[in-house]
């Protein structure tokens, strides 16, 4: 039994309300389970330095938590005077998985740059941001065609990411923080609508575990995605 | 007649949100107008260095723009690596402010930090931040009251700001961003529930104001922070 | 009775001597009581790239302390790795009080920078400075004026500014050490020659004060200042 | 057909040379083809304050790479004053990789510091290191055995790591640099000598890949790691 | 003949001029020709963590430049957030020279800072600030007498430098900037009163230079360090 | 007796390997006793702002070492975020010195950048350093010639560097680290093949030494550069 009471494979609650940054081109606050991110998607119609004059765009993105998102207050990163690690390598990822569906040739030499700022976090922070990033971005290209800057909607296909972890030996889906600070292996995965993968990352948090244990989990995020993508579907009004 | 066709002595609608940051000892989300700040408020059961032995509690204050707060994207400051002069200079002053109310001997030696996030700015939010972050210091109070660790709330008045400004040559009040970037001159008030005043902050943005339009700016925030003191009555539920 | 045995509207004896930075544009040591602090304009041809073609000149100052200009030796901000919140708070109002009287038009594109640098100080360092930095300014576009860059000198009148306190629950005017680290309240006024407000800063240290209060150092700091303005003239040779 | 004329399947060359630093408790240089990177451990009597009072030992890690370990120069680090991201991350896979097989209650409260410095880059560098410090490792806990500073050499497995990527549709093991910036999917997998995963990170480079092609990845890195888990057994003289 | 008439040997006019860092324990103004340095010196009742237990004292320096010291403005080193490695260079080699002749056992566990903070700036900042230093460390070490912290000055000799160059294949002492900026060598020497040498930094700028004309420079620095002392002697009231 | 058995005039045994990094257009492995440098020589066909335009080339240098190259482990420069003053001190040297014997104009408006890593360290490194980025230097020339970038070898000269110092009253040349802890004089001397002097730096480490025993290490230097010099000349296959 899970300490949620949920069964192995059941998902949290998720919802998505878009709006919420009234000034950015497209945005979302996406809510999985107590999970809370802002996210906020800026359109700029030119690309950084080292991707000029090759007629792509760029889709990048930046994350950031408020201090007191989590049980006890963390540093400031501004304050701080530096990212952590962590920030950078989740930042990377929302970049990477986002830009892997969408078409960068049509998009033309414009930039989106994606906001995904934790307000409330419960575990999943980076999976939610992967989720709702992609809505903002969606809005943001809808904001493109009805402006017309963009003639169609440059994304080939949904992109949205679940964890799941190995608890007491068993595939679990979707951890929240309880589960999270005490499961055994700890995964992410990012796919596709179509059901392909864009990243796997799995880490043993103790001892190493078996690849019976892997498959069952990226079963598992299979299903979860897919429940995903719907709410994305949902909320970008398709 | 102004942008929003308010007359000159015309606050924008108010309204405070508490128990947003589902962590926080207090938290509140304060809208005026179109600006929205997130106030959460944690308790420490220590002091910082320079202020351990002496029997007094530390209130202070951290600020944050999200990075898309604003009509055009800003750059985080966590990925520059430094908070801004302009951050620094509020936040110190949103931590003075709430000093000034405090009973510092009745906290004991405990810290409560005040994270004031902006979510989306159209002028004032350093009011905004002072008025909201009362709110979310009086319930962390409240927390700590119900949890036996104070035994009475230990806050001596209310401490609300409002700003003013001076708009062809006429004094005006909580300006938003369209007036913000226009005015002669911009004055913040920080004024108690008693009608006292606690900070005085007033800058000739072109040529210099006369003594006049400056008493006549600090009439209309008496008035303002009275309306907002009534405000922050109701959020803490007195 | 004050510390010092000064009578409350008293300010400390001041002198202005100019050319002390050899290489400078214009340059003067401001002493007021044991406060002193040395101000030097450097001239640029041209302005910071975010004023680019707009016709328009800019003033800017950095402000700066000797490490033993204080009781005990403070850190060199250069050794620690950056400016603290203070010292960039006091250079931004340093510049923006010299360009409240620049007439920045008439300056054509150019930059005049003002480095202020405290070599001994006594409280009132940032009101000299303002003070300081005025005669300097006006040194260097006098000598704009004699090289024939420019054709008169673009300043439309003096600004200085002086600080006012609340002790024993009375205003006092340019405060020392002694009194500035007990005062109720502290307040920076800084005023053009022809009595307008360029800037007004004040603050409760302790326990918030009345209005009464705070006109009666308004009142104060008008005679301070003119006597200011006073020694500017005979220092810049009018 | 493989640029170097490789099967899909085969590995460059390896070698493991040990007592490269000569001041270290355990070293080598592994060379992987055209890679090469130096490991080296640092026995420390003493763990870091976040692990104190606990019975546990640390094991840490820290990656570089010579300014012209690369085709093209690349910044030093230390001379841009921030280690990037990409560093950050994969000093952070070298740490967990490590403490994955290592028996910290053993160690008792001691620290080792890996670190894994390429001195020629030709792809594959990250997992060269996790095989490489896994040596160094050994090494240094025989070096504590000899000193009778612990009485077994306190690791459960071995640790090695090997890349796959997705070239041309079909799965190829260990990846050279003319590979790895090409390829479609770029994977590296952490794995025991006894065959459990340790860590697995997949990112599709440009279009989603599918779990076919994952999973003949895997497979791959299965037979890959058994080779590279006999020459670390030959360099510990095991 | 040099450009400011001088012949080889010839020093520019020295003066000290004392007490002018009203809170130091020791300071002096020394001007050698138009390079002007403010030196201080602070004394402090421990020695920093590295020096502990040792019954040693601690003798270091801080150097500066303010901005406009220079003919043409440089940047602030509190600005730009760090120290230049001229400047880690020259504040190191004023703490080894002045540490060469202190008795650091007859100090006890105190430490000495000496800030050389230049004014005017005409080339031969480094040895005007060791010269200068000295005088403030005596005064310093003068007033831990005169307040019973010590016994006795624990000074064994004067310690005092000076600058040396080739011009024209001609050696010449104290250059100015506009030699400076020629010459083919640089050289900058630091001797005891009593003749021995603390430091020798001998560089080609152009060409490399001949034993001779080494030993040509070293002999006028004995003279020019050798009327350094008396000024310093003057200066410390012996 | 030195430590090692050598007479006061005796070198380490020197050796120099060429072709380490594989990148790079030029490089060497310099091992002079237990000390080993690994310099890598990077040519650019442009050179930095600062130079451009004026028809000359540009050779710079970079020093680093690795953190385990010492007997207890070093911070990693790249991690602490800053390089040290000594690293900075170093790495100017070494440009300094290469630069004495280029034929900058013959260069063209080229930049070749000197990486000098410490891979083991025994005292010495900073002359080992510009020994080895001489020969480094020397074949990225051959390489430039070569491939018809340059017509000519652009270096005047040989340069080497050797270290000396005064132990127990007595001129030692290349101290290793056990001298070099205890030395009561430290000095290095960069020499040209011709035997003319680039750089002198001599430091009295406890007493000030005299003028005979700083004469008598410039005798002993001169004969250890010689050696060093007919090492470079092999390993550039002259």
């Amino acid at each position: 039994m899970r300490p949620s009471g949920r069964t192995p494979e059941a998902l949290r609650p998720v919802s998505i309300e878009t709006g919420i940054a009234k000034h950015a081109e497209g945005s979302c606050l996406i809510r999985i389970g107590n999970t809370e991110v802002l996210c906020a998607a800026s359109v700029e119609g030119r690309v950084p330095p080292f991707m000029r004059n090759q007629g792509l765009g760029w889709v990048t993105a930046e994350y950031g938590m408020l201090p007191r998102a989590t049980h006890t207050r963390g540093d400031r990163e501004a304050a701080r005077g530096k990212q952590s690690g962590r920030t950078q390598e989740i930042q990377r990822l929302i970049g990477r998985s986002l830009r892997a569906v969408t078409d960068r040739k049509a998009m033309g030499e414009m930039t989106v740059t994606l906001d995904c700022d934790v307000i409330n976090a419960d575990a999943g922070t980076r999976c939610a941001a992967i989720t709702g990033a992609w809505v903002a971005l969606h809005l943001a290209f809808q904001h493109c065609v009805r402006t017309n800057i963009m003639s169609a909607i440059p994304l080939r296909d949904h992109v949205a990411a679940v964890s799941c972890g190995v608890a007491n030996g068993e595939a679990i889906l979707d951890l929240d923080y309880a589960e999270d600070s005490t499961a055994e292996a700890d995964a992410n995965f990012v796919l596709t609508g179509s059901g392909n993968l864009v990243e796997v990352q799995a880490t043993a948090e103790g001892a190493p575990f078996s690849e019976a244990q892997f498959l069952a989990m990226l079963d598992m995020a299979r299903d979860g995605v897919a429940a995903l993508v719907l709410k994305q579907r949902e909320a970008v009004g398709g």
